[in-house]
Formats: structure tokens, C-alpha cells, sequence
């Protein structure tokens, strides 16, 4: 994995210049720079990729010359440690777990939270801790401060919800602020809600979808990461599509974390910078 | 083109049976075969291409033999008549006038009737009849009757709405039911209504697309009968992401018609069957 | 799953019509029915989903009415029995268990072969027998026939090549002649042969592609049941394109079983029909 | 369309510093980055959004900076002029005489050159100088004579060949050396040379696609510039998929127009760095 710089801050003229500018007084190698203006907001973002590690004096130094209230970050290529929620279905989480042992993510899945026990055997065979937290008896709240001490006790940097079919409080959204990552079963904002490929099959649509987006207080209205779409046809009865959709689901999701463990993936209020 | 027999009726243990029994008795080959019941609606829709063309004898035989209240033709191959409708965006328009040209589907476009006169140059340069309709000074319904009388002049099989800006009076769409196909500029059902790249572009999606439809009474609820997408992503502005989006309005309009001027497309309630 | 029945035979008036009509003298409802005519080859092949199961008088009858030569069969909706046969990659092999263990293919694996340990663990962690047979020491022949024997051991209808790495000797192919689905990580017949990422590379191609294909004694020339792409840019290495082709291997691979698990497959000389 | 500056240099520490940092200097702001290092080939590419036009001092200072041999240049915003050459078919021809009337690229289109007469009424609709230059009695090298010398009295920035079936001279392609983008109907590599649909379909592929390309000496083996593909099924003849396929090549043919004229397309030996 790369050594990766990553900035944002208010925008400015010379920004590019200050932070390359470092890296060359440093002698540090850009092998691949992505940077995105966002115009409307005058908000700057960049991803850098560095030859080499640079030394301490450096983060501090570029502070010193951004903007005050520059977030800037150096991630050393690292696994990003990752804990997973689950229900019952298999395929998003699966798709993550044969991904992760195939080594093919960027990722340290920590261990898995579920609400039922179904799909102990399925982590447990691939070796990862397995952890049901029942939400029988227990109101929303109870439920989520249950499981966000569980989570707490791991210390992850991202939490993904492999089709995770609870609500959350908002204390739980709050408590892991930007760093919930969701997958909906449909291309947003078509399908909202409940039972979204019923919806498609009702409206007769063409082509479904899935959305990896992170997780705010609004019901599937948080900052898109990434959404992919499949064709269907009038033979395809809405458990067909949710079939056809899980394939969907499972590829969008497993991108998006694997995007955002590649620190591709910035927060722009409602919205995400997505350098791929 | 095919010689194509169509058919839908009330669902009924062999239908098939029958129909290809009687194209053996007529030793009609049948060169391609497509079916479909819909189990919900107990209706079935069948497209046959034969070998030749029947004799006068087959359709009558073939209505006795089908249930009461069965739909069926027989297209010859010859082209289907077209009007298209347009205001003054040129690429809906232009990408069928060209594949028109190309003689690449089997339409013949009998004229092009605009409210503005913008896109005359482009029209009377493929050599295709041109009419301006103005609504200026005229109620909805008066304009909508012009047009209408105009469209009847030349008695077209089907009125394509290529970027036509206009929202129809329920008797225009009565007028013309069944036969009026639109091009809509999103990803149907999201961003129903108006300016919906600027509606994507607000909510962050990553993916952008087009839709093909049959007009009813509802705005943009009309059966669906092709939709396509693509990629944007965070860099691309609203106007972007409509000059982006021209290029799918334009791929899925001219689809939709080539695949209803050769016979592949059925309205089933407020959905569609298409065999493609 | 459906009930299927499958026919092939030399094309003929009146085919479809001898078949619906048998199955309309038996009551049998036709829920769906895909049928195509070769004309170069002159052949027929249909598939047709039945609404239940005929009795036992329905094949002999049909095998009467249809040509000399006719290949006709009753799928039950059982399980296709599968045995994978892998070597040290994941991807493949784990997509179909994944799939498999979330009940998504009409397969049954019985077991996986593999030349090599490694994989051991995946494959016992979804409580599938795991055997390995190592080529050490052994000609292609040998180690070909011991595989064959094992194999055999299983009786499965369908032999699925999960990235197994060894060039099949004549005997083996002759041995499960039609059986044996292979998935070739390019876009055939671009990069026939070995390192296809790094030929890519080399031609600096901006689409890469993966093709599930039927084994037959020209290396990566069988029928092609399936294939798909995706976009690479100038900035994947060799080693990337790998990386990113083993997503697009893993679905090919996936889906052609699927499709062949389905009756959806038929081999046309060194093409295939598929029914989508 | 955007002021952008190019630069092409062997890769050395600190170049994204030097370039960003005189921009800094000069008060550019820069709008959008884009920056590549091929590490094999140990070169440099960047392209630069900035919002003014520098001054006239800014390039030769830019010069003094950057290494012997860098490759740089300022665009501002002008559109490219471009000649296009064409036999009989339509589709490409046409498909960029449409968005060049929709003003959807940043193309001046001077004239279209022809061996054949078919299309003058196709490209004197869109008022654009047609010329004839019949091959008809010359050698292969008086032709492209002739042809080229019409070329230079428009003095075009880039040649675009669509669907011009002649094979090219060497000596047009060095006279034009780096200008012509050619569109093949296929996805190359598959397929080289003549009736690519007619090989597709003897070999019973599942996806077609079309490339387009820089023309060296070599047949069908430039840098590619753009690729696309899309499925198609064993029910299509040889002549189907050239007609669908028509589509795809009118698709790759614009956009690969579209990126080298947005000055997204450098050539870097055999291959292309293509800044999307």
C-alpha cells in the first residue's frame, strides 16, 4: 500500500504550490497527486502519494502554511481497521470477508457484530471474532449503546453496515461520525425506504441499483460514495431483482470500503470527493 | 425487416400451442420465437417472427382460436410511420434523423414539428418536412389541438417526443394514447419533475441517466420502456453532468424507438414487455 | 427452481408447434419459453419452463414426434452437482462457495480438487470436502488421471475450473467432454495464452475483460458461454489490471455456472446458445 | 472551455512543485490537476486547468525550469480545427457533424475529405465544406498526395478518420505524424484487421467493441486512446453486430474527439496517457 497525504481546507490560490512545494524540500517523491476544487463551496481537496515516508518535522510544517482549519492527514499504508454489522444475509458481508482473505483490501477486519447468530459459521470459517448482540428486549437506544461499547472495544477507523436492517439512533450515528458506511439495496434517491426492489418491480423500471453511502441522521440520505446499476426486464419478479440486486449490493460495497480504506473517499457536507 | 406476428390476451394453458400449431398448418416457419406471462396480470404477450407472410385466411382463423378480447397483428416489415416532436435541443432529434439517414432503424420520419424554429437548418438538411407550431399567444389546449391536427395530417403509427419541452393537455395524450413516446432526462423514478441533472447534482449521486417512456395522464409516470446510465463523479457541475446526460438521452431514445418500430414493445397496465 | 425442458435437433417446420402441443395435450401450462434457430447450421434449440412435472409417458412421446437425432431432456429442479477444481487462487473458488453457501446458484458442490494445500482452509470453512492431489513428481497424464478417478468418485454433472492452473491433458478433456467450464482472465481471444494482465499492459489496452468458455483440446478456443469487461486506465500496472480482473474473473466464473446450472447453456459446435 | 497547459517531461523530483509554483507566482489559480508518472518509462505528464491566461513571460519562464526536452504548451480555450476523411458510411461521419452542431465539442470541423461521393449531402446539410478525391486511377502514394495536400490548406490540428477505408501510405502517416485519430470496428487487439464482426461472430464472442487510435505505420497497432464494447448473444448474425456495433464505434469515435480536443490525450510511446 502507498504512503498517502491527504488535505482539505478552505480553497485558496497557491495551495498546490505550498503543499508540492513541501514534499520537494523534503526531496519526497510524488508518484500520483489528485486534487478537486469544489467551486461552489471554495473548499480544496487533495490526495498525494509519496515515494517515501517523510520525516516528523513535516506534518507540522504544512500546517503551518495552510489555512487554519486545514485537516491534513498522512497515512502510512497501514491496514485500516475495520468492524462489520450484520443481520442475517450473507452476501455483503461474505463479499467482504473472502476479499479481506484474499488479501485483496486494504483492510483488518476486527470482528463482526451481529443482532442473530445465522452467520456465526460463515465468520467464524474464515477466522474473524464473531459477536451476536441481541436486540430482543432492549429498546433502539439500549441496543445501539450495546453494540457501540462493543465496537468501542476494537478502536476501528471505518464500522460497515453489511446489510445491517436497523435503524440507528442518532447517539449511535453521532458516537461513529463519518465513519459509518451503509450499503442500500437501491439507486438512490429512487426507492427510499422499505422494500425498495418491490418499488422497482411496481414502477416497472429497467435497470436496479445499490448505493454505498455514509451514514447521517437522515434515513438514506447521507453523502454517496459510489452506486452501481444492473439491467433487468419485465420477466424478473421483485425476488428476482432482489437476487440479481444482492450481486450489486455486494460489488458496491465491498468498492466502497475498499475506496475509502485507500483514503480516496473525502466528506464534502452532503456530498463525497471521490478520487478513484 | 421481419414479418412479425404479435399477440396478448387473457393467460391461458396452451396459447402457444396454438398459435404456432396454426403457423404449421399454413407451413409458416417460425425463425424466432419470444413469450411472456405475466403471472400477477395473468396475461400473455407473444412476438413470433416468421419465414413469410401468412395468407389472408391466417388472422381470422388465429382470432377464433384465441380468447375473446385478444390483441393480435401482423407487421409486414414495411417502416413505421414517425412524427417527432422538438423545441430547440438538437440531440434527441438529430441522433434519430441521423440513424434515420443511415437508414439504421425501420422508421420513416414523415416531418418534425417544433414550437420554436431553431432546429429548421438541421430538419430540411436531411430532407425532412419541417413545421413550426408556436404556442406564443395560445391557451395549452389550443396549441396542443394545432399540433395534434397537424400530427393527424399525416397519420403517424407512432409520435416521438425528442426533447419536446412542453407538458401535454390530457386530450392530447388521450388523442394519441398509446402511440407518444418520451425522452425523460433522468433516472426515472428519481428526479421526477424539472431540472433533475441540477436535482443530481445537489443530492451527489454518482451515477446519471435517461429514460424512455410512454406518455400517460401522470408527469413522467408513463410506462418505462428503456433506461440507461453512466458515471459522473464529484468533479462534473450540473451543466456537466447535462451535457454528460445528452449523450444517454440521445442512445435511449433512438433504442426505444427501434425496438417498438420492430414490434418488441407491449404496454401491460402501466408497465412494459419488451423483448429484446 | 423451475421445471426445464431442453430440446435440440436439425431445424424443421413445425418444431415449436410439436412440442407446445404435447405439452398442451398434457395439461402442462408453459410459464416461459426461449427457442433458436442456427440457420447457418440449421439446427433448433429450445428451453421451455413447465408449471409442473409431466408423467412418464411425456419424453418417449416427444422423443417420437421430434427428428432422428433429437437431444431432449426434463430438468426437475434439482441441484447440479458440481466438483471445482482450483490451485492456489481464492477468488474464483471462494465466489462460487460464497454463492453457494448463501443458497444463490442451483448447485450442489460435492467437493473441490485442488493441486496445491492452500486452499484448504477456505474451502473447509464452508464444510466442503477438500482434496489435493499434487501433480509432483507425476506426467500430465498421471496426475490427470488421478484427478479424473476422484472426480469420477463424485459423479457430478458439471466440472468447474476455479483458476486451475495446469493444461489439461486430451484424455482429461475427452474423459468430461462438454463438462468442464473454464474462466480465461482476458477478453478472448485478445491475449490468448499466458500473462494475459501483462500483454494488456504492453498493447496499453483501456478495457480489460474476463470469458468463461467449455474446454475443448485448443488451449482458451472452446465455446464461450460468457464474458465481461471492465475499464482500465494508463495508470494500472500489469499488477493492477490483476488485481482488478480478478473482480470481473470471479463474476464471469459465477454466472456462467449459473447459467449452465439453469439449463440456460447449450453447446452449438464451438459456439454456445444461451438463454438468458 | 477551460485555459489548460500541458507539460511532458522525463520524471524528476519536484516537478508538480516547479510548474504549481510558478502558477503561484503568477497568481494563477489552478482549477484543476491532473498529473501521471510512468514509472517504467521514467516520464512526466501533467495537465493544468488555470483560471486567466498567463503572460507572455510565463511559458518561457515555465521552459527555464523544467528539464531539457520538456514538452510544454498553453491552450486557451480556443476550439481544435479539425478535417475530417470518410468513405461511404455515415455513422461516424455523422455522429460528430451532429455534436459539432450541438456546439458539444470543442471542435472546429473545416472540411470533410471523401473517396467516394455518397455523403455530400449528408455533410453540406450541416454546411461544412465536402470534397471528393477519387482514388480511382492513382497509385496508393499519388492518392495520399493528393489527399494530403488538400489537408494542409486547412492547416488542421488533428486528423480525424471516420471510417475512411484506405489503408495509409507511410508517408501520410509521418506527414501527419501524432494527428490522426483512427476509429476500428473492434476491441482491439482482438480482431486486427479486415471484417472484425465477421471473426466475431465465426468465434462466437459474447462482447464487441470498437477502439480508437493514434495511426502509426503499423495496422491497427497505434496508441489506443478510448474503448468500449457491449454484449451481444448468439442470436445476432455477422451483419447484426456490424449494425450495432456501428453504434459503439460512432460512440468511441466522438469521445476519443472530444478527449484529444479538451487536451486530455498525450501520446507516450505505444500507448496513451488519457486524463478522463
Amino acid at each position: 500500500m502507498s504512503i498517502v497525504l491527504t488535505a482539505q481546507c478552505p480553497d485558496d490560490v497557491g495551495l498546490i504550490a505550498k503543499i508540492t512545494g513541501l514534499c520537494f524540500e523534503h526531496q519526497l517523491n510524488i508518484t500520483r497527486n489528485q486534487e478537486f476544487v469544489d467551486k461552489e463551496g471554495k473548499r480544496f481537496f487533495m490526495r498525494t502519494e509519496l515515494s517515501d515516508i517523510p520525516n516528523d518535522d513535516f506534518l507540522p510544517q504544512l500546517q503551518t502554511r495552510l489555512p487554519i482549519g486545514s485537516k491534513i492527514a498522512l497515512h502510512r499504508g497501514d491496514k485500516v481497521k475495520v468492524v462489520l454489522l450484520a443481520t442475517k444475509e450473507a452476501h455483503c458481508l461474505g463479499g467482504v470477508l473472502l476479499k479481506h482473505y484474499e488479501q485483496a483490501l486494504n483492510i483488518e477486519v476486527l470482528a463482526v457484530i451481529a443482532n442473530y447468530p445465522d452467520l456465526a459459521t460463515l465468520v467464524e470459517g474464515f477466522g474473524i471474532p464473531f459477536h451476536v448482540v441481541s436486540h430482543q428486549g432492549l429498546s433502539r437506544e439500549e441496543h445501539d449503546k450495546k453494540v457501540g461499547d462493543l465496537i468501542d472495544h476494537y478502536q476501528p477507523e471505518l464500522i460497515g453496515l453489511a446489510k445491517y436492517m436497523r435503524i440507528l439512533s442518532p447517539e449511535f450515528v453521532a458516537r461513529f461520525n463519518h465513519k459509518i458506511i451503509n450499503i442500500h439495496h437501491s439507486f438512490l434517491p429512487a426507492f427510499i425506504g422499505a422494500r425498495p426492489y418491490h418499488q422497482a418491480f411496481e414502477r416497472g423500471v429497467k435497470i436496479i441499483g445499490a448505493t454505498a453511502h455514509f451514514v447521517n441522521d437522515e434515513l438514506d440520505e447521507g453523502p454517496i460514495i459510489l452506486q452501481d446499476v444492473t439491467q433487468v426486464t419485465h420477466a424478473e419478479t421483485a425476488e428476482d431483482m432482489a437476487r440479481i440486486g444482492r450481486d450489486i449490493e455486494k460489488t458496491v460495497f465491498c468498492n466502497a470500503l475498499a475506496l475509502a480504506c485507500e483514503q480516496k473517499v473525502f466528506i464534502n457536507g452532503n456530498k463525497t470527493v471521490v478520487f478513484a
